[in-house]
């Protein structure tokens, strides 16, 4: 297992010295005993029931015994949280926040208990915390709390007396010891932020997947496991529909430094690292091909072309609380314009009801058009950057497998059309071919 | 509903301005404002689906809006402790008690969310607390902690601001911040514990019987509810038999002189209520029978009477980790005597097996003797004390039903005998008309 393996530190002999001067007393002394402090994440899946909950105990324990200090961040079983909303929905038409959360997390206190609980029946020595007990402080918006501050004390003190610490991820307490939880994909922020606070050598996501692939090997037979992405690729990978996290906590990596892998739990593969970005790097010139599938758009045909129309359609947009995703306009050669973007299919409906007052408003001509049942394809690398010809080379695949682009839109590191749903896959394949990215 | 007619402040007129003086700045506000301050708590089964914690929070509100500021504690729901050590067991063959304190504590997490949610869909403002948050603080003994203090700022503040306080029953932490759990009769010693940390005008403890009875009604049919009992009565009749609550939580009351009501959360009716003994308590001889059944009974016979017999015999009986209840030594009038005790009769097997290697040693002559299918019939009632007669008025109704006693044991409130368990209903019965109990 290539955890047992983790570099200590990562050091350069000549800096030595000085890197140990900078270093924590705590850091110094894992640096110097060649011991990492690693941060392991465990999602609902492998701690879906007793046989898993004892699975990942036993490769928590062979994580420490390769000589390495490890916090273990784990979510509520599988299944728990929703039998716990559906108590909720019991007693309550629209359940108090604060008491959503009071309720919600004691779905990872309960994990966190049998966690431990099954390290210690294995001979090793494990204590858990919640989030409060960890130190974790957010701000008081309950169910979907951010994180404010962390005071690992508590964490520090198990891990110097020889624990493995299980905390509970997606929870905290308000600075006033109200219990809160972080929302979507709570947990693996849960992991990404201690890491950043004690700062761990390591933070390994363990999910039910092996890694991040260059795309959905269930449409790409031939797609890769990617070994290392940089945290930009990773959102775009993310908000382009590859779900292996929340671009939230890939956001919080990045702004604190924090590399993390993505591994699976139930073998022993290696993961992708998500890292900062480096030299060479960009010699990789398309990292992943992401899809997103059940989308839908909306064009508003023949508006005026006058200051304020745009700020009008997304601000109706906002307050109906739907998510907008790629908007286009074109340049206009006359007096007027078309505005067009993309949602969500199941948002449809919403939209309309919100736009159809406004569209009426803006004069006898314009025109409100919907479609649903087209899909996003997009290719992600920051090595796009510096080579050009990237967007024509994806073009010339789509048009060579006779597949029409609809809309198009990109950013520095990505690059997105709009195909119809039924070619989605096939456009998929020819591209990540063109890219040279089959295995 | 009583409830709602609660005396905010109990006071003689004449000493309503010393009494004034004496109150806390909270309890003078009450006092002016005729607001009483009730804990009340339920049980397992009264919380132990959405439905009954809707019927909980029905009634809590019903207090609440007769003018009160209400504390409410709870229970886990009936069956989820049992579903989490079930859990434990699959993980763990030994599941260290720090976690098991962790997983346990989930249980009444999750009654206190519930419960507030209810509360706040029916128009109330309640706002919940586990015991950690509500400033419990216990010993370090997991599993079975016992309150050090309890530092109810939080609690409090919530009543301050309006709301009803829901406390998860059964936990606290420790000084270091450790989940605790308080063990069995838990929940009720949460209740009482925190009337007394804040002064509360009365306590009430809802359950799934109507109060305490003279006798169990499902033995003795014409067994009536109790309406006042004191301290000690109580414990005489729970350490009898008569389970309403464990001694525990009426031992704490009585030092700290919290009053409280045992209470039916299913119906109305009025409870009983456990007090200070008070003048005229004493009138009535008997408060109530009390039974124990599959009790066993174990003599050991011609023992040589010298000094350290009875110390080696029990503590044999201590160190295989049973409990002893009624024990016998008769004076002896030659060189030998008998020691008899009663105990559990699934403990017996245990007592044998430690006894055994003892009894070989003392001497030839002695033998162990066994017996089990007995039970024990109590009558118990402070106005016992001052009574001559109340003994041998039992013995002569037994003994004209024809049953036969094994073994009397007496204190100063209670009079205890063993009888066979075959007889035992018919000597409640006519023990129970004897005294004058019959409603």
């Amino acid at each position: 297992m290539d955890v047992m393996s983790a570099p200590a530190i990562q050091r350069n002999d000549n800096c030595f010295v000085l890197a140990l001067a900078l270093l924590s007393g705590r850091a110094m002394i894992r640096a110097l005993s060649h011991m990492a402090l690693i941060v392991q994440k465990y999602g609902g899946t492998s701690v879906g029931n007793p046989e898993r909950i004892k699975n990942v105990a036993r490769r928590v324990l062979e994580s420490q015994r390769a000589g390495n200090q490890i916090i273990v961040v784990v979510s509520a079983m599988s299944g728990v949280t929703d039998s716990l909303l559906k108590l909720a929905a019991e007693v309550s038409e629209h359940p108090t926040e604060r008491e959503m959360d009071v309720l919600l997390a004691t779905g990872e206190q309960t994990t966190i208990a049998l966690t431990a609980m099954a390290i210690n029946q294995l001979g090793g020595s494990a204590s858990s915390l919640t989030g409060a007990q960890a130190g974790i402080s957010t701000d008081g918006v309950h169910t979907k709390a951010r994180i404010a501050n962390i005071t690992p004390d508590a964490v520090h003190r198990l891990l110097d007396d020889g624990n493995i610490v299980i905390i509970a991820g997606f929870q905290g307490q308000t600075s006033d010891g109200r219990i809160t939880t972080l929302g979507r994909g709570g947990s693996d922020l849960t992991a990404i932020a201690m890491a950043a606070a004690v700062k761990a050598d390591l933070c390994q996501i363990f999910t039910d997947v092996d890694g991040v692939y260059t795309c959905d090997p269930r449409v790409v037979k031939v797609a890769q496991k990617i070994e290392t992405i940089s945290y930009d690729e990773m959102l775009e990978m993310a908000s382009s529909g590859s779900k292996v996290m929340q671009s939230r906590s890939v956001e919080f990596a990045k702004k604190f430094g924090v590399r993390f892998e993505v591994r699976n739990s139930m073998n022993t593969n290696p993961g992708t690292l998500v890292k900062e970005e480096e030299n060479g790097m960009e010699s990789v010139v398309v990292r992943g091909v992401s899809i997103e599938r059940n989308q839908a758009k909306v064009t508003i045909d023949d508006v005026p072309d006058l200051p304020g129309v745009a700020a009008k359609v997304f601000d109706a947009i906002t307050k109906a609380n739907i998510v907008v995703d790629m908007i286009v306009q074109n340049v206009s050669w006359d007096s007027e314009t078309d505005i067009s973007f993309t949602l969500s299919a199941a948002d449809l409906p919403k939209a309309e009801a919100a736009l159809k007052p406004l569209v009426s408003g803006l004069g006898d001509k314009v025109e409100l058009r919907t479609q649903s049942g087209i899909a996003k394809l997009s290719i992600v690398g920051i090595g796009m950057r510096s080579h050009s010809g990237v967007a024509s080379k994806m073009f010339t695949a789509l048009a060579n497998a006779g597949i029409n682009i609809q809309m198009i839109s990109t950013s520095e590191i990505k690059t997105a059309v709009i195909v119809n749903e039924s070619e989605i896959e096939n456009a998929a394949r020819v591209v990540h071919t063109a890219f040279g990215l089959d295995a």
